[in-house]
């Protein structure tokens, strides 16, 4: 094999995605003083940018770590051991979640779920209810579940908890939802929203994102779980002054600012539109192969990606092999319960028609040379709809 | 308008082609010095690696200038005042190449042609078998004439030549072929290849290159056009220690280097194997939309780029326009006599079949946008064939 | 103020250091799949590339932290609730570990020092000696104390342990010590090495790692701590396969990749050198110019930045401040409770004699500008040194 | 020896001088579409941005060429077969300049000079008065000979060519003075400018430039060498719409947008004041060493470099080794008849004063180091002036 492919890789994952010329020039610049008055005026600057991609006028923590990260931190800054903390199965990363939780010493109490829709609230109002001792200390839930490609309705889930008068904290993990999918921190009652860098926002993995409300800052003045590296106070302490408590990840923090510009010229409510039309075009390709559809529930697609459902007998990680090696495109692979019968098409990020165009031809084009009784005319379908055609 | 467009653009013009990462990075180096030994062995290095992608063993010589600047350089290092060169009109820049050494002062004669077929060999054996006094000093033709896509048969020419006994000196524009289409500088017995760095060298533009002969050496040494900045004389005798006549363009130098790795790491074979697959799947992709190649003889289709003819009442250029708009990529114009009346899809340098996917659906998508009445299935008919399912 | 200064950054602050254009570069290329085979193997590669940095065999774990994360990573793996570790006081970092320790739920007991000189082996064999019951669980001491240049001979620590006849863990911050000056994660019979990317190994900040011994992995076995984010046992079960338990920091370890090898180029010995080398000199100019240095020990100088000491009444702040504005350089300021009254001068990771002529330049005419009273000199005692002329 | 050295190259040759990583960035962009609309109003925007570097309200060419390339530019533009120039030795460059001259086809009349003084405008007064009958078509001077340091007063010359009341136009060589020294060509009424892309104005090498006047371009309608690559009419006729006659050197043109805007962010007074205050803190270095400095009239000494003179029995390029060796710094050869008897220290461009301390320090240590014999106390000399402590 050659040391050389022609033509660019396509990313098409859901994340890390295609980051940016714009975004890799910025992390390039030379790293600076993180204590002088160059980085400390960027640092401000960019913990104020980044507050109206998560629609929030609360502050955004930013640790130099994965999305994994933020999921920890959330919960030792506000919870106490042995707390029980009430979860929602959507996929395989609200269940790794949850498995967190329980190394750390929560118990959570996970409502099991089919991975093929997004959070039912009633679940949630139902348990909450019940719950009059009030032992939950916690709802979380996952945005955009990156396993399956459902997108759970979060305002539904607040509605849930007030109306069974329950005052859990409300957490929400939109690592790959955030700036590809409508969010709202403020406006939906989230008290912690956990994020990372490779997503929505275009970077390359290393910054893990909370959002915080009044309510959880209050929280974490009693939490009783020990924490440094993820404790919210040093930060709340030292951001103001453009400053962070160890050494932050300066060149990420330049592509971010360049990310959040980025954003804000195209417009949020213009990148969600985008994200939801190449949602489609790729669903109407999928049903013109002939293909299901991992999200069941129409409200509950994903803007971010597509769970292609295998039929049986054939294997997702072969076609993706396939896909990877004669169309250099990667995809990504079924998880945890669903390995092998589903694959996952990214069109999330920094990403428009034509790329969509080429990542729908080669699945089109890998799932017929893997042998996939498929039907061809999924890119026509994309494009008829693309074009106003359909 | 927003400053900030998603996803990448796609440069389809039939060059400047799209530069690969790799070798803006090797750009982006600092500057050094031209006349020290770090330099020096760059030079030496990047004048011999040069050498296979024109598969010659001769000397190529390398400017600071555009591909323009090489056929100056080619005629008046060769040519005295006054002397008749014997052009053939296969489009726009065999056309430009005539007028340029009118500018300099020869006598172009020139063999019209349509501009949709290349160099008709039989016709300069013809016209080469008819000057008994050898006024003709030189037979210069496009090997790949970009404003049509036409890739002319070379070593028919070649042969013509020499079946009129005539002692001519060959010059080749493959200021688009190198490095995409097959080409042979010493099988093929030119005298002269001029070429540039913007196409199959998918590099930024701002070198041009003269790859001579042992014959051409010895016409220069006579020929009496003035001539100081494109002097092969001086670059001859410099080369060799790995130095320049004047300040060399030493961030193109980085990035040539890596070119030529680049190309030998894939394969010569393997790169004019791909462009002719891609030319293939988009002439079919053209055809299915039941529109005209403007190429007429399947000998002399292009890999590089495909002229697609507008049916009449409807304009090129429109379409351009609504193609840039709509899915932001760059197609080339029809120049000259066909301006407006086709446009020109470039497959050619660091390309891949998704990418040429994403092409076609623009096009495909942007043609049905702007009115043209073309038949949908032009990408599905490109995949049938880049599948293995034609 | 203009947007633009001329020239570069002089960025002289004992990490981050100054990252050489070639790691930048390598940082700039696209992020891709993370569960891929290239990833997988570059993944691969730099596990073992690393490894010979630390000088050791063992496993190296890499976190997408700062280098605070990796001392609670060391901490957490290794230790049960309330458990005893016994640091000592070298500087500002030492000190930070002990309140980290303390912050989740450790009891460190320090043995104090002045901040001018290195760990005191017999203190801690002595109090060792004293600890019949081995409740200390772990000895945790700084191997260079970036706060005050002070550089302390691990070795002896180890010695002093094994006198002592105790089984305590051993660990080692060389945080701002690793890839600058000589370090031996294995002969030193270190047990937990805990750094940063952002020194010696010339990268951005943003990964942290822990080089382990069998003893640390056998120890984390049964330790009791919870943790999550930072376990060992996951990264330890999927880096062998080239994964990390979650995504990983893809671009800086694109960095890490060329780091190792331009170390290896440069020969790990070589390097130790350079630093002695322009450790000396920098001494050297600062007692031309009258100045302290903040070490007392000659056989503890740090090779990787000098403290300076003010003289009373002067304060380093201002300093620092002046050169800054007038020559566009950044030194670190005293930290905790030196603050004001020394700085510092980093001279580690990518550097050179006419980089270190410069920064010393720019010390000595701050200094001047300033009204601090020194003898000029401090630049021409250090090029004679550097030019033999001593 | 080994392929890393540490730390940066100080590339401190009189041009191409160092390229701030801010160009850098710029240029690695990918190339666009040099027909289409984003490129078009980059053009535009650039063509208008240049001028004031220039101070010119009149139009300025560039072509893809090096600064040699420019020079031919200027005089096949405006001149006829055989026409009579009148050229000043200053040095090697502008004998380089009058030796293409001859090659081209022109007779220059050179003055000759003894290349450590500037143009003698009473000389040119003299022999333009004495051209009675107007043979004389042009007077081509060079503002800072590169070769030596000798800064011509440009102002002065155009004084003369007043004052004997001749017709010839005006061509200044301003390579390496361009945005570094100060320069009108308005006000100087000169009436081509030629200059480079790789000295003052930071970028690499790869573009030419002439700045012209109205005289000159009503000149070229009638200069009867034939001209095409070169031609000025094309590229006027052209760049009003942002096009260029042929395929120009797309990315740099992005960094020439770059250095605009820097130049004019700092200011181009601030810029002349850095490079004359960075020239006189190198000439105090050079004197106190006990070294003579080329240029012997202190009103044209060079702010952009100084030309140091070895004493008898030194060989100049002998010490540049030492210093290219041991300190990874490149200076500037002695050039032509002053071969081994200087060296050139280039100050120009994106420098700064600890940039300067560093690069006399190089020198300093290299001419010891070498067995020249100076005296110490250069780099403290230089040191003293630029701390306002001389």
């Amino acid at each position: 094999m050659s040391g050389h492919r022609a033509g660019p890789h396509f990313l098409q994952i859901p994340g890390p995605s295609n980051v940016p010329g714009r975004i890799l020039r910025a992390i390039e610049r030379p790293t600076i003083d993180h204590r002088g008055p160059e980085f400390q005026a960027l640092a401000k600057e960019v913990l104020e940018k980044v507050k109206p991609v998560f629609k929030t006028k609360n502050p955004v923590i930013i640790f130099p770590s994965s999305g994994t990260g933020a999921w920890e931190a959330a919960l030792v800054n506000t919870m106490s051991p042995g707390d029980t903390v009430l979860m929602y199965e959507t996929g395989q990363f609200s269940t790794l979640w949850s498995e967190l939780a329980t190394r750390i010493g929560l118990k959570p109490e996970v409502i099991t779920g089919d991975w093929r829709h997004g959070v039912d609230a009633a679940a949630i109002e139902d348990r909450l209810s019940k719950d009059k001792e009030h032992r939950i200390r916690a709802v979380c839930v996952v945005h955009n579940e990156t396993s399956t490609g459902v997108t759970s309705r979060i305002a539904e889930v607040r509605k849930a908890i007030d109306a069974a008068g329950h005052p859990a904290l409300f957490m929400v993990d939109t690592i790959s939802g955030l700036a590809s999918a409508d969010f709202r921190h403020d406006e939906w009652g989230i008290d912690v929203t956990v994020t990372g860098s490779q997503k929505g926002l275009m970077l390359p993995p290393g910054l893990g994102f909370n959002a915080l409300s009044p309510k959880a800052i209050e929280a974490s003045k009693s939490a009783k779980m020990t924490r440094s590296y993820w404790d919210w106070a040093s930060q709340l302490g030292q951001n103001p002054s453009g400053n962070f408590p160890y050494t932050p990840a300066t060149n990420l923090l330049y592509g971010l600012k360049e990310a959040c510009d980025m954003l804000m010229e195209e417009g949020l409510d213009n990148v969600f539109a985008r994200h939801e039309r190449h949602a489609e075009a790729t669903r109407r390709a999928v049903r013109a192969w002939g293909l299901e559809i991992q999200c069941l529930e129409p409200k509950e697609y994903s803007p971010v990606l597509t769970g292609v459902v295998m039929p049986d007998g054939h294997d997702a990680d072969a076609v993706r092999k396939v896909i990877l090696e004669k169309f250099d495109m990667s995809l990504g692979a079924g998880l945890g319960k669903v390995k092998g019968r589903m694959f996952r098409i990214g069109h999330l990020g920094d990403f428009n028609d034509l790329m969509l165009a080429g990542t729908l031809a080669g699945c089109e084009m890998g799932l017929r040379i893997a042998g996939v009784p498929i039907k061809p005319g999924g890119v026509q379908a994309a494009m008829d709809y693309l074009s106003g055609n359909a």
